[in-house]
């Protein structure tokens, strides 16, 4: 078949970058060479250079793709209708419940840690915890809207709430997938929300 | 006064560690070179190898030391009675409220990324995640004997919300502490105990 050069080109980016990902989780961030990700991609050292020109360039090409592929999952889901069914259906594109998406959270959370004391991965993380602030802000007032949760309640303060549980979450569900299983985390997500449109 | 040696030798690797923390803030822990830390702490390359002989030693004592001073801050609490204001009060000494907890929680969140690709470190992250989510239990099991919380609550599944949203709390406002303010780390904590005993 035969398939134009940009987009060939950008999809062997995005295959370079997975190739990154799963380098990273092996050998952590640091340790994540040009050369042990071209050898992972199946490329060869020189023709990395097509794709990447500098290392830093590869480091936010492939943690834009995490983002980039959460939201993907994300606008695929057809609501049904049942607005709590959908809020879930939604948290759990970015939860770290299967392999794939435990791949991503890994990587992306090795990326926050960098960002910390690397200033060029701050603008995409505080990019991306901005549209996730702002997400539950709109989905503590779907719930509002819709009548499930009481309009006295404090938006701003719900909204960061849920954010940070289910961010704390993500990160315990990564760390230990033995003690917090996607089973536990799935309950503690419909609880959360249960309580919320009880209270 | 006179101090004996071994007193004095604890309490220079202490301060050599926290010269480890400010490198590890700075720089990031794979930049944290003993050279750097060296420098930073005020003593000479070479007397390094008293305190510290090997890079990874250094690295499990400085995380060691997070967790330590977290204890011993919670340790010094003296109950008043009330148990509310108690658990807040416990609370404030985990989450990055102010420049000396924010340091620490910077830190610990550095080694727990590099736990995910060190095994070396993988055993001190996952004792402190154990006693942790113990500690929650404990709070939710307080709170359900003093009759504030409903006993027909899930115990364990309370334990679990209750710790990823204050450990979510502590890392956003670790990454974010102009957005997510010491004040608004404080209000949804309050909120969230308020909302578990009205449930």
């Amino acid at each position: 078949m035969y398939m134009p050069k940009i987009v060939d080109h950008e999809y062997q980016r995005e295959k370079v970058a997975e190739a990154a990902w799963r380098v990273i989780r092996k050998y952590g961030i640091e340790q994540a060479s040009v050369r042990k990700v071209a050898e992972e991609a199946g490329v060869s050292a020189g023709s990395m250079r097509h794709y990447f020109t500098t290392q830093s360039e590869l480091y936010a090409y492939s943690m834009r793709l995490v983002s980039e592929r959460v939201k993907e999952r994300a606008h695929q889901i057809r609501p049904k209708g049942n607005l709590k069914e959908d809020i879930l259906e939604y948290l759990r594109q970015v939860l770290p419940l299967n392999e794939e998406t435990r791949l991503e959270m890994e990587v992306w959370f090795a990326f926050v840690a960098k960002s910390m004391s690397d200033s060029s991965l701050k603008t995409l993380r505080n990019q991306v915890d901005d549209d996730l602030r702002q997400l539950f802000r709109k989905l503590v007032e779907a719930l509002i809207d819709t009548g499930l949760v009481s309009a006295d309640l404090d938006h701003d303060l719900e909204a960061e709430r849920f954010y940070a549980l289910i961010d704390g979450l993500a990160i315990h569900a990564v760390l230990r997938p033995e003690v917090l299983t996607s089973e536990k985390v799935e309950s503690v997500m419909k609880h959360h929300l249960n309580a919320l449109c009880r209270s």
